[in-house]
């Protein structure tokens, strides 16, 4: 059947969608998936971060994941699509989602088998001292909670943004790097320097469960938030509390473990979602745990899952 | 300060968003906003339709708008966002929408001032015959709930998909006269001839309300809806029944309006959540109502509205 593309004025037609869209679908069910204990869900805001600004941050970080599968800098593409979420949501929504799913995105549109631990590796460690400085810019559009900067490091202070630019060159630490600086204190880092280890297997949970991918995506949350202490938290709150909310996530998986591993409801328990609406309330917000799910999510839609 | 675009590898930033992006935003704002009567919101779900297959449509779409705002064929650019729309969601979740906004979002990226009725009715007067063959073949990718055509109307029967291109040609049709053909029976289509009134109505209380942008689209869809019968629900359930849904819409509206017209809260609402409940359960879904509203947040969007 003819189509409007052979016509005269059509440019030829994209087969399905592009990855800067998928990974946007990405940032989108990861919001929408529901109860993600502490975070912004489908079912529950925060007070000063609503649903509908995660919706606006999406949109407006696209034409950065965009310029990051066309080849530009990754650290440009990287900061064009943080300057894009905060001037669309007014406040920063998924930073940390965008730094992980940036190197993600460059392998995805790099290689047409789909990204891999390899190739998004590859990616984080093409970076260089301009996509250093790139990162360091990116500070300046959105507050960030970071905590202290290692020993020795105070120079290369995020929270000094630009400013610490001209440590960066005359150090000449690449975004790499950095991501390794911080790997011990922040788990989006971590998956920079670590292979994508936690995002890939997230990725392989979400093609192995079936049902809606929002609420795979429920359970995969949990999964990473009972598997390892969540960064966020444990910068905001100490590691104390971290630790606590990753073992009561791994008390509610077993909890409901009798109907075995891939037939236990998160979406819809009620245990769950008493959780969820307590973490809120006392502020607790794993947000690293949710980036990694944007992330997995990315992987998972490039892999071809979609929702029945 | 120094930006990352001013570097060697960095094009000529944006300012802002892309109209494209604005409309999949505005896809996105209208799909959560809740509660919205008979149709998925960010609370309630259709049994074969669910929000996340919204969330995957406006996504898909996108490329199609993008199109219609770079100039490609109207008609071309709308039949590329239902194909990425159908790919992406698996089923038509914003067809109706997308045929409102290929115009609006033509005249957006036309005309630096943000459209108006005048520059969205020129690019829908401005279509041809080729873009008139496109939408039939838009039909082709998905499923889409269409009456009987008008008298004498039958070989341009949209049901025809592809097949009627051959009768569209003969004729000489437009889009715009197919629009006009369908106006008495559907929504959509009267804007397209009737100066796009309700949708820059709907802009405009949108900009007039205050509060989170979905809960100010909660309210405008609700004065939609009271404002005149919905076409979907008339040309699927009959003209009393839709006739019914928007009486019972103007009630609730007269009975919580005792706070002044714009202090009445549709979100959180009991009666209106009840209501809403009442029409999903009845399978009464006011779809074309959704599309007006869609069409209106992209333009309250092109104004500037944002979240507070």
């Amino acid at each position: 059947m003819s189509r409007a593309g052979d016509g005269p004025t059509g440019p030829p037609r994209e087969v399905g969608r592009s990855p800067a869209d998928r990974a946007t679908l990405a940032l989108l069910l990861e919001v929408a998936a529901t109860p993600k204990p502490g975070c912004v869900d489908r079912e529950r805001d925060h007070p000063d971060m609503r649903f509908e600004h995660f919706l606006a941050g999406a949109t407006g970080a696209r034409p950065g994941l965009a310029a990051a599968a066309a080849g530009e800098r990754l650290g440009a593409a990287f900061e064009r699509g943080v300057a894009g979420m905060a001037a669309a949501a007014g406040r920063n929504t998924q930073f940390g989602a965008l730094l992980l799913l940036a190197p993600l995105v460059r392998a995805a549109a790099a290689d047409g088998d789909g990204p891999t631990t390899s190739t998004a590796t590859a990616a984080a460690e093409a970076t260089t001292v301009a996509d250093a400085a790139d990162f360091y810019r990116a500070f300046e559009h959105v507050d960030v909670f970071a905590g202290e900067p290692p020993d020795g490091a105070a120079e290369l202070d995020v929270r000094r943004g630009a400013d610490a630019v001209s440590a960066v060159e005359e150090r000449g630490v690449t975004l790499h790097d950095v991501m390794a600086l911080a790997a011990d204190r922040d788990g989006v880092a971590a998956e920079w320097t670590g292979s994508f280890e936690r995002t890939f297997g997230a990725a392989d949970r979400l093609g192995e469960l079936s049902g809606p991918l929002s609420d795979r995506a429920a359970r995969a949350f949990l999964e990473l938030l009972a598997a390892e202490p969540d960064t966020l938290v444990a910068r905001r709150h100490g590691e104390e509390r971290a630790r606590e909310v990753a073992d009561r996530a791994r008390e509610l998986l077993d909890e409901s473990a009798a109907g075995g591993p891939d037939a236990v409801p998160v979406h819809g328990s009620a245990a769950v979602s008493e959780f969820a609406d307590d973490l809120v309330a006392a502020g607790v917000n794993p947000g690293t745990t949710a980036d990694l799910l944007a992330g997995s999510l990315f992987v998972a839609l490039e892999r071809g899952a979609v929702s029945p």
